[in-house]
């Protein structure tokens, strides 16, 4: 029976990420009534080198504010370890009792949690508790996180397409998304009808070709005289390069510890205004970069996305003994499950926005993917139809 | 007895400009069982083309609808009227039969109405309803709109900041005001403690250096480890020239009819992402340019700005009555009361932010500049402390 549990957070943070952590403490404190519950700070970096905090000593009503604060309060890493780090985490684990070490994060967490169960030799249950805004783990139909950055995007646009209302022009949205555009396309979640914004949907899963963007922006001013656009950071061109990685100079091109480049939404934001400046000449064009807004927002934290998250914390903590696993949201149909399923099926997989959500040769969600955005992120505001 | 009423919005959209045509419509209605409003599209554009709905034969329902709404839903405009352009609108108000025509709008659209009830020869009551997230109305102590505004700048910015507690690094948040820096600054609002972000300020008032702001940048890093800044897209050169103006090149400059440079977020956004890649390289930055996004917020329309944009529309009814007027917020030491002031005190003018609101030789904000913004703009939400 497992009686000390080690926590940690890892990649970027949600505004909900507190949340499976305080789940996860008050469900061990639940099951097992001296369990130790160690929070380390700053990730895997924090079990190596010993720097944890008694998250089971703290009062419910100190973890329930904790639960209720957006971003990693334990402070997260982007560090990718190696054999060696992995080794050391490990020795710290055994030194602290370890019974159990749960990782939140997104699909790297998972492949760190696999090296360290497979050389504890089972020992120590490694579980991975999803999160990321990105929406990009296989076996989950969403990810705790998610929802509330979504919810950020949607509510944004529809505020946009209000003011592009009142004065209209082209407007150009960048929000965050390297591989995977759900969270772009989230805004289409609170349109306030089918002519509403955002019109156009830049996502990494279809090759961005400036002639054709300038057609769409054309296109959609002749029809709805006004052009809102949301666009990811990832957006690829036909070579399946980023285009930030083909604007930037090479020698400023920073890459993170996992070969991933920076992508820096000014530089894209300030090519996308450039071409529109030169193919569209006259036209008012604003070009905004969401960048961290959404993704930590204290102003959307999503009541379901909280409690889902909770949960997923709460689940870890239940699934651990019967060994390692990565814990997985799905949806039946009705509502979500929680699923243990083995780690090596998350770990370093990307999951992309299924074609069918997007028209086919157009740059619009369909009918499938509207489906799935209006499930996730129910609108709630009501607003009067502009009289222009 | 003024009767019929023509009302229209002018320059950039707020969270609460609807507040304030509603609140002249249930007015007039109750205080003029016949009274008309008229509601121009497109502002004066409106007027002077005869684009006109009758807001008054709208459900009491279908008004407060609206009045929830972001954005003017009427439409507005940037049109900068010349003498024949006023004449026309004059014309047409005379066509109309109106007794009172309402603008609501900022210090250009307090000029316009100058102009507009000179050439009546004051039959017509030209009477201006202050809006503006700049905050840059003299007379007032702030205005309808700003507050709103304020609330998504201080709400992003204590995101942003537990985000940097959680993986520490550099972060820029630029935020509209061409002139005045009270959006900016706004964001000092939320802060958890004077060590909470942002930490730095950059606001049109005060000179921005390179050099000055580098220092800045690492004095921070090694007192906090991490550095968030707001930093206004108006920020000028000890030259007196907005940083944008000479950033982008000539040829790329655009100018409205007022003859204000286009003031492109991305292009500032991208110059300090440079500075700091060169100045301070191998640290972690993030610049992100809010843009659009604080202005019509649907996510933070507060209560009391919707319910001061609202009563400033009923005044400007009431006070119809003894002629033309600006409409004017002003607070008497506990509360915010209204007051009609002379057309020309507002006309043309800008309010900047206090020199006494910004600490001396730093850019920080002051005690004084602190009250002032947590008065206007308490926090909402209360969080936890990161562990980090």
């Amino acid at each position: 029976m497992a009686e000390t549990f080690v926590i940690a957070q890892g990649g970027g943070p949600t505004a909900v990420i507190n949340q499976t952590v305080v789940g996860a403490v008050l469900e061990a404190r639940k099951l097992y009534p001296n369990a130790r519950v160690l929070g380390a700070l700053h990730g895997i970096r924090g079990v190596r080198d010993g720097h944890l905090i008694p998250l089971s000593e703290l009062t419910e009503e100190e973890l329930r504010a904790i639960a209720a604060t957006p971003s990693a309060s334990l402070g997260s890493t982007r560090d990718k370890p190696d054999e060696a780090y992995c080794a050391a985490v490990l020795k710290s684990l055994q030194n602290i009792g370890a019974d159990a070490f749960i990782y939140v994060g997104g699909n790297d967490t998972a492949g760190t949690q696999g090296i360290l169960s497979a050389a504890s030799g089972g020992r120590i249950a490694c579980i991975h508790a999803p999160k990321t805004i990105d929406n990009d783990l296989v076996e989950n139909d969403h990810t705790p996180g998610f929802i509330s950055a979504a919810e950020f995007v949607a509510g944004a646009f529809l505020s946009v397409d209000l003011d592009f209302h009142a004065l209209p022009g082209i407007y150009v949205g960048i929000v965050m998304g390297r591989h995977a555009g759900f969270l772009t396309a989230s805004s289409v979640a609170w349109r306030m009808d089918p002519e509403s914004a955002p019109h156009l949907f830049y996502v990494p899963e279809r090759a961005f070709s400036r002639a054709r963007f300038i057609d769409d922006v054309k296109a959609c001013l002749a029809r709805h005289g006004r052009c809102v656009i949301a666009m990811s950071e990832g957006v690829s061109g036909e070579d399946g390069r980023s285009l930030v990685e083909t604007i930037v100079p090479p020698d400023r091109l920073e890459r993170d510890q996992h070969g991933n480049v920076k992508l820096s939404g000014t530089d894209l934001g300030r090519a996308i205004e450039q071409m529109l400046a030169e193919d569209l000449p006259g036209k008012r064009a604003r070009v905004d970069t969401f960048g961290y807004l959404p993704r930590g927002s204290i102003m959307t934290v999503n009541p379901v996305d909280a409690r889902e998250a909770f949960d997923a914390g709460a689940f870890a903590v239940r699934v651990a003994e019967q060994g390692s696993a990565s814990v997985a949201l799905q949806w039946d149909g009705e509502k979500t499950v929680f699923r243990a399923v083995p780690l090596e099926a998350v770990a370093g997989k990307t999951r992309h926005m299924p074609e069918s959500f997007l028209e086919p040769d157009q740059n619009r969600i369909s009918a499938e993917g509207i489906r799935y955005f209006e499930r996730l992120v129910p609108r709630r505001f009501t607003v009067a139809k502009p009289f222009v």
